[in-house]
């Protein structure tokens, strides 16, 4: 609903000097006590300024440590901000078109801080070792750590009841996260790209329910649940790969059921506009997904709205069954290794995951009749964006192979994921070319 | 609703004589109208007769050609049967107690027919070559076999436009189905089991569609949806185990998938009070289940609800993806065997599918959600059932591995299956006597 | 997807007579088993015969008791029948195109009979004492009445449970309903219009559960909710108006309500291809649809999908609140009396009720969502069709002044219904030419 | 999951002083970041200290400006304080025992803030007029006002838009609110009464869309609706008291609808533990609730999740059809009276508003069929709470008497409400003492 590009008047004849020297900045705009987000990119020649707010285009000039420049924005609007740095911060104030009477203008004060440059010497790895924890996937907390598309980090996430590895409880219960990342060069329409390297069981235990979730219970079956909902602690027998009930002394003596590690929260920052959202909670940019697919070894892609996409990542399960039914999975500490990408300039709908085998995306909504009709439209756009077919072809390739499967059942919206093998595609892919 | 035993009194010294020959009957009540199906069991001792009528105790007299029995219901109240006996039919009036008022009396014709004795020799392979085909499951059409436990049979299904394996159109568009098979001693209450031996297209090509269902499309979605629905044609090729759209110079060339035979429909015929079934409905009679879980090797578990089972089959598809969200699927005629089976005296809520790997039982209703709950219940009804948990323990086990799977989004119910790995029942079962 | 006009090579040059004696007749065709009923209106010219069959233009010959005639419809094809005539029925031989296969035949057997001209004298009332009830909303029942529009029906409905008024239980329970009646001229594509000029309870007692069916039962609420199901009486008092429970020493002493008498069942026959529909289920011909809007006054419209409609109605209700959210409304048994319409040539999507306030639309769905969007779109229908609105015009009204009520639960199918106020839309039809 | 109350050993023997002066604050715990808002009545006598915290019972001890003290929970823990009071506020640390581990301790700091103690002179009128407005429902946003029971305020909202009565934009999109309001008194567990006093339109005009939101479109509906979406203005002609669109040039002139001014958006912030609210969200606190019933003369209880409830208001509405089908009702800024009341102690599910006629309880989820069960449930808790009835007794009421409407589409969660009429109500307390 609101773009920017300007050109301040006086400074209109100055070109974008090739070649000067870029600078990163995260300029806050404070829109009637909303903090709005956005990537500032700086070229200064002399005192002529070039760049981009936000990806529209900026001109303006600096005198002293006197800032001002204009967006010119797609909208036709202009977008004036005239400031004054300090080291790497700077302050001042914005003048808007009023977004509902084009004759009227609004003033907005404004801050802006420098972003560090990229290290030299290719991608790192990072060992992060999380001292506190979120549990809002919030633009407005402090990023613990800035990387680049190509890094790897190494961390750690604790329990959805916050305890740690050790035993202890180090967060407030509702699955507190690690993070969030701040990954250079990400910007609202972009896509983050998580490769999970590694993702293992730090203890020898979980904490999971007898419970059923309201959802998986028909009228007749709550009849049968009413004393459900008591702690079961798990063992994880990580030489094995097992978990089982720690109790044996049960029906359930003998059962036990393979480790598989995955993150149930998993999330970038909502963007403006939206409020910061529970850990508890879901959305287009993934958050408590509650997904057994996010496994390692899988890639997952999220749409970025925030500069720095903003990653949190946390509640990791040892195990979970599709929907989650038992409100809490195997609930653990994890030590999680994962690899960052970014897809520049390429918006997708919804979170998507890809294993070895399977291309999958999530849909998130209030019902699972919700969630299968934007799943299919995800992995519709999928199969256009990445595989050239066109919706017709795409309704052959899901009537003869889609493949559905819930992924969460337990929060406030479900979570449902269509898929497609990808054996198959790769056969579509050498059609690529039919002749005409 | 409705519960018989009885006791005629002049004949309530006479008991059932051990060893005496027994007959089979099917007893037809004409209700108002409408036709109540009775499995009848007959013991005569001279002219004493004894047995039992839809599960409740009979006893009786024949004079000649005249037979008279009463039934003595759990609900108290009695059934009065008065025949006539002609070779392997009888005629008369039953005189039952007003539904609503115990103090009235109403008075139905009924008719019985003489059902054939189990051949000596074990079971029978049975060859049937379907001559004509229905497009209702109903309890009213004629069986086309009588057919017993252990039995296996071979026969044909058409596609779901009623062309044959030799292309010509034989029955009417809608999911024609062969059968009714009658099953020799199924009553309600019973589960039916169908093993699925041999599954195999019979032709080198079937029907689709590029459509989307309406339940798999987003409303933005709908916007790009409005000239899909066209025919695709697809080629089977049976050598190589693969189907490819019959059109090469579109962009799904090279496109293939396995073929995966399957029927489309499987069902009992409703109990009484139910209206015939559209071969294109579903219900917990099984139905135009278009689950892609009933292939070759599957075992098939459908409860019963009326004498003799009612056994139709149709509407295979040689592959589809979950959901059928092509409306057809890929749509052939097929080659099927199958052997039958029965489980006396247990029922279940649900239509169940077992494989080798896993067991799976389908929710159908009016929405996912409604279906993931019925589904659900259905699960943890047979690990009540087989393996001996409370919900307490299924609880657990659902939410360290259940798996969800949507069957069909393309008829008036959708339908959705809750599943487990069979492996993780076994080790469960070895901890089946925990210590106290 | 099954159309036919036909051209008699042989016949072509000859044109329908005008003032040529019409007659109407039913043709009833046998395919593959499935019988298909079309309205057949002949004139005869000597040996020559024109009309139409199913609304497509006929052209044939009468050679004796010996009729030929073809059907050239507008998918290309022929459809010729050749039968003889004896009295008032023929019988014969339909010659199809086979329906998957242009270049093949298949051969039905038909018969017709011939229906009775409109009686002398204008619009009649008609006095109709049921003997029987049917329990399924079927095409093949035979009609009890034929009416024509304009008629008037006075005759009585029993209750849900088969109960007459006067305490005697008279049909099977399960919505026994009265009819059909078959209405002279309707047609598929027509509009069935049902007055309700008075609908009475005809006894002092109606019948009712204390229950609460499961789609009106949270997860929570299902607790406490294991002993309800019991039978509830209800007191009619007819004098004062109003309804109570028989029971005066439970809490609910002194609760009363107003009768407000409805129709739970009203429905019209399905087409050809379904499935004869029980009389405790839904569909767009309307059906057990327990619709406390369909009372005295009210004027309900049915699409029709067989000739002579065929009319069915029962399930009457004393009262009920939105949804029969206890399974069991007030059942009683009602005096009925009804004026038929017919609007020829004009079909509408879904069932309407139109009372002196306002237009109701009846959305049926296996959810509530899908409902509500099935009721909104026939809504915009009636606004497009009767008040020339565009989609845009028809949202704004909607935005402002839409109404939706929750019809009924308690079935397969759930309905809701989208409404407005008639005195907006008489606004709005003066405001109908605008200045360009 | 947090429980409190606690005995400080060393002054267990010190009796809250009856009579003592009683003081009010409000205490902040930082919980790992997140703040926890707690209600603190001390009682001092001298040096000791008496009161609750939360609820639970207090005992301490001051000396100087040092204030202990511990609160023994209903949960057998002890949670202790320990800080220094300067003025009106106190800082110090708190001691808590592990949520997970009974045997470890964990530390937070705190804050405490004393509230105003009631101005002498019984209930008053506020004349508040907004400067800024909120986009969140938050706890954590500064109250505006803090308000006792009995007392009237009148203010004003701005449209969802952020425009005020003058048409100036004076806050962000998305449905700004005037608030919070701090209901000194109001603890979480008990019912806010808001009774809307007033509630008039104080500009000449609205803005709408001619949308029609997806959740009221059908697949086929769909295809129709690519262009809507559009602006339209609509003129409030508060003399006639009507609105219509402002263009009289289109197919909609003519058409005019009541005024029925209504509050979009009224809320009390949500509890500890779940995120800030957007104000397009909702929740059992209320929120963007969009219904209809919310006008002038009803009046709305909210369930209180946080000390001093934190009233929010907003998104006036001049009119709105059921649901909110064009996603903008009649947007407009209104002049808003209130005057508020607490019900102690009592705590209610779910929103409820009770106008002259009728109880409503408004059911909120991501779906329509689960909203109903709620809002059945939510009735059927009032029916117990406030008329003495069982669940057999509320359901027979229901069953005879419920009405349901649909109050919110627009939303990511959908709203429908259960009512019932008062009338019947009245009639049923009469009945409230039946003889045995």
């Amino acid at each position: 609903m609101f773009r920017r590009i300007t050109l301040f008047l006086i400074l209109s004849t100055f070109a974008a000097a090739a070649g000067a020297a870029g600078e990163s900045w995260l300029l806050v705009t404070d829109r009637w006590g909303n903090r709005e987000y956005q990537a500032l990119e700086l070229q200064r020649d002399g005192g002529q300024l070039t760049g981009t707010l936000g990806g529209d285009r900026l001109q303006g000039r600096r005198d002293g440590n006197r800032l001002r420049f204009r967006i010119a924005g797609s909208d036709g609007a202009q977008y004036d901000f005239d400031g004054r740095q300090r080291g790497d911060s700077v302050e001042g104030q914005a003048d808007y078109p009023d977004p509902n009477d084009a004759t009227r203008r609004v003033q907005h004060a404004f801050t802006a801080r420098r972003l560090p440059g990229r290290p030299p010497g290719g991608p790192r790895l990072h060992e992060f070792e999380p001292g506190d924890y979120a549990n809002e996937f919030s633009p407005h907390r402090q990023p613990v750590l800035t990387i680049w598309p190509g890094d790897r980090v190494r961390t750690k996430t604790i329990d959805s009841g916050g305890i740690d590895e050790h035993g202890r409880t180090v967060a407030l219960f509702g699955n507190p996260q690690t993070g969030p990342f701040y990954v250079a060069g990400a910007v609202p329409g972009d896509t983050l790209v998580v490769h999970l390297r590694r993702l293992r069981a730090n203890r020898d235990w979980a904490d999971s329910l007898d419970a059923l979730v309201a959802r998986a219970q028909s009228t007749a079956l709550a009849a049968q649940t009413g004393g459900l909902g008591k702690p079961v602690r798990w063992t994880l027998d990580r030489e094995r790969g097992v978990a089982h009930p720690a109790r044996t002394d049960t029906t359930l003596a003998g059962f036990e059921v393979p480790l598989r590690p995955m993150l149930g929260g998993l999330a970038v920052a909502p963007g403006f506009g939206a409020a910061p959202q529970s850990t508890g909670d879901t959305g287009r940019n993934g958050g408590n997904m509650d997904f057994n697919a996010v496994v390692e070894g899988a890639t997952v892609y999220l749409p970025v709205f925030q500069p720095g996409a903003l990653l949190y990542l946390g509640d990791g399960h040892a195990a979970q069954g599709d929907g989650e039914t038992s409100q809490y999975a195997l609930e653990t500490s994890l030590d999680v290794e994962f690899e960052i990408g970014l897809v520049h300039g390429k918006a997708i709908n919804l979170p998507r995951v890809e294993s070895a085998q399977q291309l999958l995306v999530l849909g998130q909504a209030g019902s699972l009749d919700e969630a299968l009709r934007n799943a299919t439209a995800g992995l519709i756009q999928w199969l256009q964006q990445d595989y050239g077919l066109d919706v017709a072809a795409a309704a052959q390739v899901l009537g003869s192979s889609a493949q559905y499967r819930v992924a969460n059942l337990a929060g406030r919206s479900v979570g449902l994921a269509a898929g497609i093998d990808k054996s198959l595609l790769l056969r579509l892919r050498r059609g690529e070319a039919p002749k005409p």
